[in-house]
């Protein structure tokens, strides 16, 4: 632990301050004062509030005092940042970008046949959505690694979300109408929270539940391709285990071995692939392409086995082309315009949540800032002319933006090599793809969604804290035994009552003296920390609330009667001061006031004087306000816990 | 403001600490490590949370070490506290309760009969909830000063919320049995919150938006009363201001004059009675009085000159007899169940709020501990017994109370006084209230309400915190100019925003050193202290979870840009380490420890070390289990600022 604490002046001087009169305040030579800021214009007051809460990062910081054509380029630069890095793009920048586009894209193309399966959209949908979406984020992106497209989570919510309301084997136009339709409306949403800057509530979902429900989706989207692994033609619609095990059971007559063959084999290859790269780093594009070898190696055996005429199925045809226009297919009116936009909020807020995790997690390993804003933005835009070019929400895919990184890309080229390869794609190769075996997408979905479940992270969350654990399980549990919307309303649920938990019920600590120092800290931290007779020293640990006046009101009486009683017990002078340290209390309200002023009258009762310790600028600020300060006396406020006991020390009354 | 400080150690020393090497590491004489507190076991560690958070109180606590026999007396003391102290009760204390609940019963009688009105219910039903919750509540709860019965706000709201459901003028038996349905449910509600111990949950209203709906409440209370006042038949159902001004105007025609002479002249009585009272306190009774004498006599007066027949409405027949049983009445089945169970929901909880706002005031007015879910299982009950009674939902009435406390009540008994009375006047005479104008009701009403209207609280509110005021302010024009509901949800939001807004931006300080002295302090507060070159010292001032962790890693490396633009404008040395002061962080999640580990990340990349001052116990444990303390070294971790800065600064390199 850390190597050195001397008292705070670096010095061993033998205090004893627990002495009740080694200092007189005559012989305090020196006094500094508990500075009341100057008032502020309470309309400036709010005004700051607003600005920090909204536009903490300041994005207008780069406009100021510019001329104003230099303001229109920086505006234009703002919305698209590839007006500003384009400029020092290179040669040397794109050889990096090529690599890594053409892997991803040899990575992505298999992966979105199989995702379109999830969403229960027809295979071309799925590239469809890797073209346009990733062009666009290309120019109005600011992450220089993430890797656009079609993502398992997404696909497979947005699949559960939109079958709850049509049937897509009964009405596969209104489904896929309905499919552009919550597309649409997730980009609205994505765009809205950017422009409106309420970026941060997608903070509200945890680290530890989004861990969780990851993890429970994987289980659940790799438990959805048994139906394609072991070839079975009728399977559940639910997603829970039990139902898709039972399902999976009472089919065992149909299961079909070629299939199954196919299946393991390829995936075995896939995992060992996977392995080989995790093993070592310079082996990253060993997995990265194994997917694709594994469909051109399945589909050239299918189809010289003819093993399609034997129960294997295949992906049949796609169409030839690119993204035919959806515009007229969004739902503008009828029911379904509602239904598709509470999907599409919903599935843009996870699209959204999963986009800027990757996307700052990448940020931070190379140090360059990400505007949240200006991300969601610029995603938005994406699904919304994605909606409109036949594409579903598309996002940032863990996986790909992984192998995009290793593969040394440089900018958001990378996604536009991706883009145009599956343009060549969709153009020229789609009837390669007619006999690939479903089996070998079902494998290749499973070996992508093994990544998403992250048992390092769960295991350092059970170390680290156990209530995020708690809410890590339930998010898990959660999806994988009842549906991914209940997965995600236990994720955001816990989420809340761990806020709520923490504002109601602040800690508070009862401080001691460390020895040969005038530094206080809590006692159960420092069991060498000594007490000082006749003065309890309480530290509130939080800023006080309406949420939480009361009960630190309570809890601060709680702790003298514990102390009184215990004094009493053991016979010793009774506690004549309360002081309480209020470092850590940022704010107070009227509520945090009043609790205050019945504490004060309950001490005056017990004949016990009430002493504050170091409070902040806006707190001092209230307290004068309130005249508070002036009712418990000005006098009883100090800058530090060892000033106010080193004055209070000396006029204890004998007891 | 508080008159001394010196340095932490008492004495003026004139360090120079602010030079860059006037202190080696090897003349550190004394060290003080940061205590890693002793492993706890997970379950206790999530117990003891739990029970923190649930039983703060420690109900259970005189339970400890007790015989049996004892154990049952002590448990039967905790659901009826008149077993406690009905065993000091004597003749001295009955006179106060006798004397002040005659006063109180006096005070009641018409206001019960004008609260019916308002929740549309016929007079006795109002007379009816004065009579038995009082009555349970004198045995089970343990506020010595509040008085029970219907009061004006929880009796608008009703009658608001019901009046949407069932129009009570088509079927006034239907309207009754959904009250006394809502009222069973507010009941339950209340249990339920007082025995799973969720009595913090009305702490999230906040003082403010209580204040500001209360005043709105009672405004628009006042404005429903022109109605009897102004003799006015045809009058709107809505409750907004512009509604009821429209009405008003439009029936110019009807407004009757004798109603208005006897209702604004009485007003004006009551009014004056309650300047007295307020002027001396000694003349509180003035007041409590006011209102029985001006039913008696303007009674008198409408027998006497018969004005009934012109036009001046009276209460007519109240039945004579003591509450019906309305067990059968309560829709247990049928649509209505669950309407009846939301209504009772909000009116429970509101009910709920002002009665243990009441309490709380009185107990810290007389010094004595109220357990709020306690008080919530008596309300509870008491309303549950009540809706079988043919009761509507009872409260604790802040201005009867007020009245009760002046009058020198001592316990509850004041509350079976008054009871007993209103079971006099049930008996006995009903009948005298036939001629009682409405007139003098709705004047009863209005000089009641004025009370709510809390200006100096208010005025309070503007002075101390601005967005408190908002808070106030929308809750007051939700419920004038919108409705009830409108008001409620208003009040409920901008609380809850306002918890978010604390949870999600946390304040964040430049720290420097105050002269002369080892303590650092903000330099926004303190504009004598300064900063020490080459070190940037923060304090993040609030617990570091998912729902602030990105926001505090991105301030942090805003205040460091800042500060580097600035250095090097002023070509001064750059930073070379930063200090994070911890110890206002009193947790630490997963996501907050990640945004530590890319903070840590980001500083390496500007060659700037991370360092941290006084994590607290639970911070110092997860650093350690994350290994982050490894991380960054478990040198690079001080008990406090001034050490980080003694080791630090010898150690700087020369710009």
């Amino acid at each position: 632990m850390g190597h050195s604490t001397v008292d705070e002046l670096g010095m061993e001087l033998d205090i004893k301050s627990t002495s009740s009169s080694h200092h007189h305040s005559e012989s305090i030579p020196y006094m500094h004062k508990v500075v009341v800021p100057p008032k502020q214009n309470p309309l400036k007051e709010f005004t700051a509030t607003v600005k920090e809460t909204f536009f903490a990062d300041d994005p207008l910081r780069h406009f100021k005092d510019q001329p104003r054509s230099r303001k229109i380029v920086l505006g234009l630069q703002t919305i698209f940042p590839i007006l500003e890095w384009g400029r020092e793009y290179n040669l040397k920048k794109f050889k990096g970008d090529l690599i890594a586009g053409l892997t991803i894209a040899s990575l992505c193309i298999p992966q979105d046949i199989g995702y379109a399966k999830l969403a229960n959209l027809a295979p071309q949908y799925g590239l469809y959505t890797s073209f346009v979406p990733p062009l666009i984020y290309a120019f109005m992106g600011s992450s220089r690694d993430i890797a656009i497209g079609p993502v398992a989570v997404v696909s497979l919510l947005l699949g559960t979300l939109l079958q709850n309301e049509i049937n897509p084997k009964d009405d596969d136009v209104r489904y896929r109408r309905l499919a552009v339709t919550a597309t649409f409306f997730a980009g609205i949403t994505q765009v809205t929270l950017g422009v409106f800057r309420l970026g941060f509530l997608i903070d509200f979902l945890s680290h530890a539940s989004i861990v969780g429900f990851m993890a429970g989706a994987a289980v659940t989207i790799a438990l959805q391709q048994l139906k394609g692994l072991l070839g079975i033609k009728k399977f559940t619609k639910k997603t829970d285990v039990v139902s898709v095990m039972r399902s999976v059971w009472s089919t065992v007559h149909e299961w079909n071995g070629r299939s199954i063959i196919i299946g393991m084999s390829f995936l075995a290859f896939l995992l060992f692939a996977k392995y080989i790269g995790k093993k070592n780093k310079k082996f990253f594009w060993v997995p990265a392409i194994a997917p694709l070898i594994s469909v051109i190696i399945s589909t050239f055996f299918v189809y010289v086995t003819h093993a399609n005429k034997h129960g294997v199925q295949i992906v049949n045809d796609i169409p030839q082309g690119i993204n035919p226009s959806s515009v007229k297919e969004i739902f503008f009116s009828s029911e379904y315009l509602i239904k598709g936009f509470r999907i599409g909020v919903v599935a843009g807020m996870i699209a959204l949540t999963e986009a800027i995790a990757i996307g700052r997690t990448f940020a931070s390993m190379k140090d360059y800032q990400l505007d949240g804003n200006k991300e969601m933005v610029a995603l938005g835009t994406m699904n919304i002319v994605g909606s409109m070019t036949s594409c579903y929400v598309a996002t940032g895919s863990f996986s790909r933006s992984a192998v995009n990184y290793m593969a040394g890309c440089n900018t958001a080229v990378s996604n536009i090599v991706m883009s145009f390869i599956v343009l060549l794609t969709l153009e020229f190769m789609t009837k390669l793809f007619k006999y690939t075996p479903n089996a070998i997408l079902a494998s290749i979905i499973i070996s992508a969604v093994v990544g998403l479940i992250d048992t390092e992270a769960i295991l350092l969350i059970w170390k680290i804290d156990k209530f995020d654990f708690v809410a890590c399980m339930g998010a898990f549990f959660g999806v994988t035994f009842a549906s991914v919307e209940i997965g995600l309303l236990v994720a955001v649920s816990i989420s809340f009552a761990k806020i709520l938990v923490q504002v109601i019920r602040p800690q508070t600590a009862i401080l001691g003296q460390l020895p040969r120092t005038t530094v206080y800290r809590n006692i159960q931290q420092y069991p060498d920390a000594t007490k000082v007779p006749g003065i309890l020293i309480v530290r509130v640990d939080s800023a006080i609330y309406f949420s939480n006046s009361n009960y630190i009101k309570e809890r601060i009486l709680r702790w003298l009667t514990n102390e009184e009683e215990q004094l009493k017990k053991d016979s010793l002078p009774r506690i004549q001061y309360l002081v309480v340290e209020m470092s850590p209390v940022t704010n107070i309200d009227t509520s945090g006031i009043h609790a205050f002023e019945e504490l004060y009258r309950s001490l005056q009762k017990r004949n016990i004087e009430l002493v504050l310790a170091n409070p902040g600028q806006v707190v001092i600020d209230k307290l004068h306000a309130s005249s508070f300060a002036s009712l418990i006396g000005e006098d009883k406020i100090f800058l530090t816990v060892a000033d106010a006991v080193l004055t209070c020390a000396p006029k204890m009354q004998e007891p």
